[in-house]
C-alpha cells in the first residue's frame, strides 16, 4: 500500500510524568509525517487513559498494557493499522514489547539503551532479523547535523588517521540522593532492576560511546573502567572514567558523570587525526570546530552552503537559526521514516538511511557490560567482546 | 463547543520553495495541539495543489487562492471548521487575507511585519478589534524562554532603572545582489512592492526593536536612522544604524544589516540598568548573561530550577538539552493556542497569555516608517508617532 | 653614540595611587630594553620622593616637579642622559611637560588622549615637528598582535572594500558617583578641568575610534553623537552613541559607556567588507575571527605560523600562551624603541615603525571635539574637521 | 644587608634560540624588582657571549659554563653579588647547577620538571634543606590569579568535598616528527637523554598534575596510565591518558597530548565537589567558572572587587585588562621575591609565600615515574610512592 500519507504510530510508555516520551512525540511529528494514533502509556490503566486524553487520542485506541495493545492493534484494518511502535519505557521494559510488536509485524522505534542487558540485546537482534521489520534505536545525538558533518569529514579523510578520541558526558543532576525524593526520572535510572547493570554509564556513558563510534567509525578493542558511586545509598554508578584502546591503534577517553555538579548535559567530543581535529559540544550543537596543524581553526556552522550532504539533508532552518535537541531527535525519525515508508510500501529500504540500528544497540550493551566487568575487576583492562 | 481536541488550521502562502511557511508548520504542530487541515499555499493553483499533496492534505481543502479558501471554509460544519488561519505570504499580502479571514470569523496568526505599511496596520487593528477574534503576530524571537526570563528580571526590578539598550541584528546573506539570481527569499524581501518601504529594517530591524521593547517595556520617543543600500542595483536598504531615545530617558542603539558578511543570524541584545545588565544572543538562546556591578556575571541556563515562571512555562526539555529557533517559534503558538482554545470554546481569553498582538504590529510598522522617514530626511531625529 | 644598551627613561606622573603609570613601567621594561632612571612622579614633592623610593631610584634623580626635572636632566652627561620621557599625568598635564621636554631635546612617550583639547594638540604637533624628536602616543590597544593581523588583512585586501564598522567600548565602573568617594581614577576622569571636554568619550571612546582607524585605515567624514550623563551630579558624559560616515562611503557605529554595569573593559570591533569580515575582542585578544560569505568562520590564533609579519613581529610567547593588556602595551614600546634607538644613534627612523604618533593624537582630539560639538547641538551631524 | 634595591640575578641557559629563558627574563623583571646581571647562557661559550651581548650585560659577567660562573660569582663583593640564580636548561641540566649554586650559597629558581628523575629530585631536596636557601620551581600556571582564586574557594569549603577532577593539557605541535627538522624545542623534549623518562607527560602532563594538586590539595593514591608514542621514530611518549584515584576517595582523569592536532596550549581543569564545581582554561585565564547545583553558573573575572585575597595579591591590571601567561609566570617570581628578599636580609621567610617548592618538584617527579611505570607495565594500576 502507498505510504503517501502521515504514518500512524503507537507509543508504549511515556505517560504523565515521563520525560522521554514527550520528546519522542515532538520528534516524531515535527515534520508533519506522522501522527500518534494509539498508546499504552502506562502499566497503570487509568494513567494510560488519562495520558491518552491529554494527547487527544481516540479512547478506543488507548490501552492499559502493551500486551493488550498488541493484541488489539494487530487486528486493525490496513487503513487504520499502525505503521510503527515507539517504546519509551524504562530499560527493563524494552525487550518484551519490542519482541512482541516485531513479531506481530510492526516496525519499532526504541529508546536507548536497547535492552536491559547484552543477552537480551542479542536475542532482540535475532528477532529483528527474523521479522524483516525496521528497528530504530534512538541514540538521538547522532541526529545532530554537525555530528553528521563530523562523520562525513572523517569518512572523507579530512582528519587523516584517527589517533585520539575524548568523549565526555558530565551532568550534575544526581549529585544528591534525588531518587529518594520521589523524582521519577531519578528513581528508575538508579534502580538496578529497571536500569540494568549500570547507572550513569548506561544512561549517558553509552551515548558518549555511540557518538564516538558514529563519528569515527572506530570500535573498542579493550577498555579499563573505573566506576564510582559517590552518593551514599545509591545502588548504581554515578560516575565513570574509562580508558579506551580502539582497534587499529587509536586511544581514547570516555567519561561520564551525573555528580559533576553544575553541569547540565555536557556531551562533548574531540577527535584528533594526523591531519586535523574536530570538536563538538552538544549544548551548542550548531557549530563544529575543525582544527588544523597549520591554519586557523574553523567554525563550521549548520545550515551553510559549505556543509556537506549528510548535514544538509537534516537541515530544517537556515544558518544562524539554531536547531537543538528536539530537531536532532527528529532527525533520527526523519531518516527512520524513509525506511518505514519503504517497508510499509513493500519497497526495499534505501541503502543510505542513517539511523542507529539493533547492531548499534548490541554494541552499546556490550560496552556497558564490558565497562561494568572491568570496573568490578578493579578497573582492569578487559577485551571488548565480539558482537 | 469544546476545544479539547487538536485545533485545525489553514495556511495562506508557504508553498514549495518558501521558507517561513515550513517553520510555521513545524511550530504549530510540535506540541501535538494542532493539525494542518487546509491551505492556499500559492497564488499559482497548481503549485498550491502540489504543496498540499506534499503535506498529505485532503485535496478538497487545498485552494488556488485565499479568497477561494475563505469562501469555502466559511461554510464548513463546526466539526470540520478551521480554528485559525496562518498567513505566511510576503508582506504586501498580509493585510488582505488577514482582513478577509478575521471578518469571516477566523482567528488569525500572521507573520511579521504585520502589514505593508503603517496605514494598513492601523486599519487591521480596527478590523481585529471589531472581529473579537484572536490575532497573533509571530515576532518569534520573543518566544525564547530566556528572553522571557530577561523580561521577567526587568519587570521584577532586578536591573533597576534601564539606562541603555543595544539591540543588533547583523546578517550577511544579502552582501551580493542575490535577488537577481532567482533566489526567492531575496527576491521579495528586496522588492519595494512586496516588502514595503524598508528592506533590512523591515525584515529584521523590526525584530530587534520588538525584542528590545518586549524585554524592557520601553517605547521609543525619538530616533535618528542612517539607512544604506550597499549593494548596487538593490532597491531597498540593506543596512541601518539607528540612535534611539526612549521615553523616560534611556538611550539605545538599534542596528541591523544584511551585508555584514559572514554573520548568520546574530540577533543580540544588551540591556543595562542601574543595578544589573543583561545579555542574550539568539544563536545561543539557552543562556542569558546577567551582569552586576559587584559580583560575578551569571549564566542563567534555560530549564533550570532557578528560572522564573515565564521561562518555565515554555520549557519542553531539561537544562542542557538545547531548544532553538523552532521551539521559540512554537512558544508563540503555545501561548496563542491558550487564547484560541478559549475563543473557540467561547470562554474569556486568559489574562496572562503572552504573544505579540496587533498592537505590537502597529508599533512595529510605526518603527519602520519612522526609521525610513528619518533616513530619508538625511538621518535627522524624528519623533515616534502616537500609535 | 651607540644605543646598544638599555635605554634610560624618566617618568612624569605615575606616583603612588596612580594606575596607568605602573602599566607604562611594566610595558617599558618587559623586554629588558629600558630602565627607569628618573622621575617627577607627583606634583607633591614628598609623594614623588616616596614613589621614587618604591621604585628603587637614585633619590638624586627624583624630582618634585617636571619643570625641576627638565632643568636638571637636561644637564646630564651623555652617559647618564635620559633617552626618553614618559608622560602619564591626567590629560590637562600632557601638553606642558611634552612641550618642555621635546624642546629640551628629549624623545617623549605620552599617554592618550594626547592633550586637553584640539588646539593644544595642534600646537604640540608643531612642537614635535620642530623638535625632530620621536613622539609616541600610547593608544595601547593597537599594540595587540591580532589587531595588527586585522590591519594586515585589511591592507592585503582580504576584506575587499570596507562597508561597515562597529566599534564599541562598554565599561561599568562609573555607574555610580564613584568620583565623590575619593577614588582617584574616577576623580580626574570626570573632572572637566583635568579630563577635557569629554568624559567617557575622551577616556575610552577615543580608543574605539583609534582602533577602528588603525585597522581599517578609514577616516571619519561626518558623525552624529548622542552623549549622556546618566549619573546625577556628574559633570561629563558617561555614555555616548555615535553614528559615523567614513570618507569613501563606509558606515559605522562607535559607542562607549562607563555605565554599562557589569562590563569590564569590553573594547570590541567588527569590520565588514565586500569579501570578508573581522571580529576582535580586547578581553580575549589572542583570537581574531575572520568571517566569510561562503566558508567557515576562522579563528586566527596569535603565535601561529600562519599569522602575518606584523603580528609575528610583536609575539613573545607561542600560540596558546596568552598575551594580554600589558604585552600589547609593551608592543607600543617595542616599536617605539626602534625609533628611539635610531634617534639616539643619529640614524634615520626606520620607515616601518608602527606606533601611534602625534598625527593620531590630533585626529583623536578632533574626534573628541567633533563628538562633543555634535552632541551639544542636539546630536546633529557634524563634519569632521581637517586636521 | 638591606634588600631595598633591585635584586640581581644570573641565568643558566636561555641563550639564543631558547624559549623558556626569554619567558623567565620577562617574568623576573616585569615588576621592576630584579635585574639580570650575569649568565652562562649556553655551554657554547661564544653563543653565551653573544646572548649576553643581546641582553646588554657586562661581558665580564657572561660565562662559558655554569661552573665557571659559579666559581667567579661566588667571589663577588656583597654589593655586586647575585641574589638568585635562574636555571632554564633542559631537564638533565637542572640538578648539577642547582646543587652547585645552592651549595655556593645562592637562592635558586629552577624550571620544571625539577630534575631528570626522581632520585635526583630527592637528592636535590636534601641539598635545598641543608642549604637553607630559597628554592623555587616554576610551575608557572599556578601563578594565575584565577587559579589562586580556585584554590581559595576549595580551601574555604565552597566546593564541599571534592569528588572528581578532570585535568587536561592537549597540544598539537608535535604531531609530526618535528625533532628531526632541527627544531630545538622539539629536539631536547623528545630526547630521553635530556628530557628524562617521559616526553609529553614530563613536559606538560606534570603541569596538569601540579595544577590539580595546587587547586584541590589532593594527592594521588594510585594511578593507571596509558602512554602512547603516535609519531613513528619518536623515542618518548607524545600522548598520555591517566586514571587517577586520590587519597580520600576523589577520582580523576589527567590527560596530556602533543599530537592533538590544532590544539595550542589547552591546559584546562574542572573540579567537582559536593557543593559546587570549578572550571578554568589556561588560554582564557582571566575567567573562572563556578558552577552550582541550584543557581546560575558564575563567571568570576580577575581584578574585580569580589575576588579573594590570594588572587588580589597578584593582580597588576584592573578587571577586563587581560593578564596572560607572562603575568602568571611573573607571579611566581613576585612571590619568590618576597622569600628571596627575606633571605637576603637575613629575615625569616614570610609564612604565606606562595610558590612551588622542591617538595612540589619531588612529587612531580614521582608522578612522572609512576606514570611511566604504570604504562610500561601495560597500563596497570600503580601505587604512588611516598615522597
Amino acid at each position: 500500500m502507498s505510504s503517501h500519507r502521515k504514518l500512524r504510530y503507537g507509543m508504549i510508555g511515556g505517560g504523565r510524568g515521563a520525560f522521554i516520551g514527550g520528546v519522542h512525540r515532538i520528534a516524531a511529528i515535527m515534520d508533519g509525517q506522522a501522527v500518534l494514533t494509539a498508546g499504552a502509556f502506562s502499566s497503570d490503566a487509568a494513567r494510560s487513559k488519562a495520558s491518552g486524553e491529554d494527547l487527544f487520542l481516540d479512547p478506543s485506541r488507548v490501552y492499559g498494557s502493551y500486551q493488550e495493545m498488541a493484541a488489539a492493534e494487530a487486528k486493525m484494518p490496513a487503513d487504520q493499522r499502525l505503521d510503527f511502535i515507539v517504546i519509551v519505557t524504562p530499560n527493563h521494559q524494552h525487550f518484551p514489547p519490542a519482541k512482541l510488536f516485531l513479531e506481530a509485524g510492526f516496525n519499532v522505534v526504541c529508546d536507548k539503551p536497547v535492552t536491559f542487558n547484552l543477552a537480551e540485546a542479542k536475542k532482540l537482534a535475532a528477532v529483528v532479523k527474523k521479522s524483516k521489520k525496521v528497528f530504530v534505536l534512538t541514540h538521538n545525538y547522532t541526529g545532530n547535523a554537525m555530528v553528521k558533518q563530523a562523520r562525513e569529514l572523517v569518512q572523507a579523510g579530512a582528519l587523516g588517521e584517527i589517533r585520539k578520541v575524548v568523549a565526555e558526558y558530565p551532568q550534575g543532576w544526581l549529585s544528591t540522593l534525588l531518587e529518594k525524593t520521589g523524582q521519577k526520572q531519578a528513581g528508575w535510572r538508579t534502580d538496578p532492576k529497571r536500569s540494568g547493570a549500570a547507572g550513569c554509564i548506561g544512561d549517558i556513558g553509552t551515548h558518549a560511546e555511540n557518538l564516538a563510534r558514529y563519528i569515527t567509525g572506530l570500535h573498542i578493542d579493550t577498555l579499563c573502567a573505573d566506576l564510582t558511586t559517590f552518593v551514599k545509598g545509591r545502588a548504581l554508578d554515578d560516575d565513570g572514567n574509562i580508558l579506551v584502546r580502539f582497534k587499529g591503534g587509536a586511544k581514547g577517553i570516555i567519561h561520564a558523570s551525573q555528580i559533576s555538579v553544575g553541569e547540565e548535559n555536557a556531551l562533548n567530543i574531540r577527535v584528533y587525526g594526523t591531519k586535523a581535529g574536530l570538536e563538538w559540544h552538544q549544548e551548542h550543537p550548531n557549530q563544529l570546530l575543525v582544527k588544523y596543524p597549520d591554519k586557523p581553526t574553523e567554525i563550521w556552522g549548520r545550515g551553510n552552503g559549505y556543509v556537506g550532504k549528510a548535514a544538509g539533508a537534516v537541515t530544517r532552518t537556515p544558518s544562524g537559526h539554531p536547531e537543538g535537541y528536539l530537531e536532532a531527535f527528529g532527525n533520527i525519525y526523519k531518516e527512520a521514516f524513509r525506511a518505514i515508508r519503504a517497508e510499509v510500501s513493500g519497497e526495499p529500504i534505501p541503502a543510505d538511511v542513517d539511523f542507529p540500528t539493533i547492531t548499534d544497540g548490541v554494541e552499546g550493551m556490550a560496552f556497558i557490560e564490558t565497562v561494568v566487568k572491568s570496573s568490578k575487576a578493579g578497573a582492569k583492562w578487559v577485551k571488548f567482546p565480539k558482537v
